[in-house]
């Protein structure tokens, strides 16, 4: 049901950033595809099958990625697309949303509210509401990824962690068919709802977030996702915003790759704790690369 | 006998370039690899055969792909791997070099003062000397290329023309399987000495070359490789230095992708030439991406 566009995406090891993070380390890129993040495998499914049951509408809530898979999924198959973002995600991923053909829809607050006004629609207008993380589609598309790492052999896989599909859908994987790697997610400390879920055992909201990374800030981590993340998570760990930073620019300077700080998690998370991965080959996912240039200019060259 | 990590590399429309553009663009990126370049397709191919052979040295010169190639290629073939290069090729390319672990020996000339040096050192050891687009292996590594583009369909492929190698490789399989397509061979103006010798039907040499795309700046084109090209192409255009730093601009703002001067010749010969392009559905072939960072932001964010 997935475009191939979206499969069979590049593993590949990076001599140059392994040396400079004293590990093993392997990209999975979900960026070199037409919208630029892992989403569109689960968009893809999702749309495929609300096509075959002949519903002509769907909307979601988006921080931006899932938003642009979704306008292209579902545009390409005469899907009526709504989408709810914040005022505040990145202009290039609006901008990428309306060009995909959706109707966009602003809300003057975080993504939770973008959230809670997808469901008013949803309910409004009798449609398909599409939930990133709790409906298994989409946990099942970020699990494609799984079954392409799983082709090779590492010690762990870092993977951003945000409403938790992706951590879930590769993690359950990962844990199933390989399962003395690690799975390791890795959250912004400026937005920790899940990550102090995952260690708590039970659900922990925040008042608000803080971070660069706009991809992975909820403040309401969804109980279901929390149960499957218990099950396939071996670690949660949080890292600082300037890691995030450094990460992108190591990721440039020795990768050519430009990133989104979401995809910069994964190298973070080694750059603060380079002792646990010395000497070991590590996988991270780079999950999007939807960035304002000017904000990443200022990041990354300052 | 090419390793999986070099083939079926991504190809994908980016509308967000397109639209700048004014025609369909789709991206065959060959960049997300250890070596981050097409390079090792030949590599790959012409290492195999010389261990089957049971040669366990070879020699090339390079502007800095072909020996990063080939040192990852030889490497892990256990293969005793010299490189001839530059000491003005950028020190991206040289570092990488050195770190996979072949010899490297710098000129104090131009990419055909390499050229001689590696012949001189191929016959004093006896040992095999590769020759880049003149060795059929490093054309046919580059035709793997076609064979994948052959799975599309499109209008036109723009490929950057340096030694002939992947214009010829990529160009023949084309040709052979998508008539219809136009073969369109892109170089810097200031490095003009194949274009000169295509549109002239003979060997045209310059006395120097004067470009930022180090990958393409030769000056002796190599009659055998013309003689294939006078095939295989159906046009052989020259763009200015101002247009390919555009065309990197374009590719990091539409694409995030950093790529090297000589993979933005695609773009910069569209950037040239809209007229010709408009509405219509072009490849480019986007070759590598091994650059200075700091030359990289000179060029592209001044």
């Amino acid at each position: 049901m997935i475009d191939p566009v979206y499969l069979n995406t590049p593993m590949y090891r990076c001599d140059a950033l392994g040396r400079q993070l004293g590990c093993t380390v392997s990209i999975k890129l979900e960026t070199a595809n037409p919208v630029r993040s892992f989403k569109a495998r689960g968009t893809e499914l999702v749309t495929s099958l609300l096509t075959e049951q002949g519903r002509t509408a769907v909307v979601c809530a988006s921080a931006g990625n899932l938003g642009q898979a979704l306008a292209w999924s579902g545009g390409r198959r005469g899907l009526d697309v709504t989408v709810v973002a914040s005022v505040r995600a990145p202009v290039a991923k609006l901008d990428r949303i309306r060009a995909l053909g959706a109707d966009l829809e602003l809300v003057d607050g975080d993504f939770e509210m973008a959230r809670a006004r997808a469901v008013h629609i949803a309910q409004q207008r009798g449609i398909r509401l599409l939930e990133d993380s709790l409906d298994i589609e989409t946990c099942e598309g970020a699990a494609t990824i799984g079954l392409e790492l799983a082709e090779s052999t590492f010690d762990a896989v870092l993977i951003a962690l945000g409403g938790g599909a992706l951590a879930t859908g590769v993690g359950y994987v990962v844990k199933t068919s390989a399962p003395g790697a690690e799975v390791i997610c890795v959250q912004p400390a400026g937005a920790p709802a899940l990550t102090r879920s995952w260690r708590e055992r039970r659900v922990v909201t925040t008042e608000s977030t803080d971070t660069i990374a706009d991809g992975v800030a909820g403040r309401f981590p969804i109980p279901e996702v929390l149960d499957d993340l218990l099950v396939v998570a071996d670690d949660a760990v949080l890292v600082r915003e300037s890691s995030i930073i450094t990460g992108m620019r190591l990721l440039l300077e020795h990768t050519g790759l430009v990133v989104e700080p979401s995809a910069a998690l994964g190298v973070a998370a080694v750059l603060e704790d380079r002792e646990r991965f010395a000497g070991r080959h590590v996988v991270t996912v780079i999950c999007g690369s939807n960035v304002n240039p000017d904000a990443y200019q200022r990041w990354v060259h300052r």
